[in-house]
């Protein structure tokens, strides 16, 4: 039985080719590791909201959720309306693990990952 | 004489700590290749914004311009805004190339990156 969760953390936009890449960033973590569950969740505008993922992903046994920002940067949707959806979700589930993780774009890899792209953008 | 430039496009926000890790990046670009130069230029809410930077560059020398969007998905800013905007700059500078590149976040090196670090982040 699967107990862990990688929870995607993405802002949402009206346009549905918005979440594409997110999508393909989820299957890519899935297929790295078949053992954790991977799902993907948005702030707003895109469904299943983070909290409406965290109600469907604890009934199946899902106790540990690490939730992986998936912002460039650490602004006001990291920094501030993240941990106050997670302190409801942690009142409402005290036997889960919650943990948050620092936003993809700050990571000194993808950082490297992204320069390296910016080069080759230029040709 | 420098006489092209990467543009790293970004969205913009209102707290300035939103921009640090788009900073990160462009110094990590520029320290890559000093023959180029490398600058930042916002959408909205944040200085400068592409045009005003266009408008510092040119007369600097800069004959060609790659704009990478540093965005995730390729949504409406980076679809429809962007174009526009460049548009606007082609009318005004049609002496200088302006190639416009994949969002950052469609890149597959950068989803590999992200990837990695999601795996990470969850321990």
């Amino acid at each position: 039985m699967i107990t862990r969760a990688i929870v995607l953390f993405a802002h949402g936009a009206r346009d549905p080719r918005w979440a594409e890449p997110f999508k393909r960033l989820q299957y890519r973590v899935q297929s790295r590791d078949p053992a954790i569950r991977v799902a993907l969740g948005f702030l707003e505008l895109m469904s299943p909201r983070l909290p409406e993922l965290v109600d469907d992903l604890v009934p199946q046994g899902i106790s540990h959720i690490s939730i992986v920002p998936v912002f460039l940067g650490q602004g006001g949707h990291v920094m501030r309306d993240l941990p106050e959806i997670i302190e409801v979700l942690r009142q409402k589930y005290p036997d889960v693990e919650f943990r948050i993780a620092t936003a993809v774009g700050e990571d000194e890899s993808v950082l490297d990952a992204m320069a390296d792209y910016c080069l080759r953008a230029a040709g």
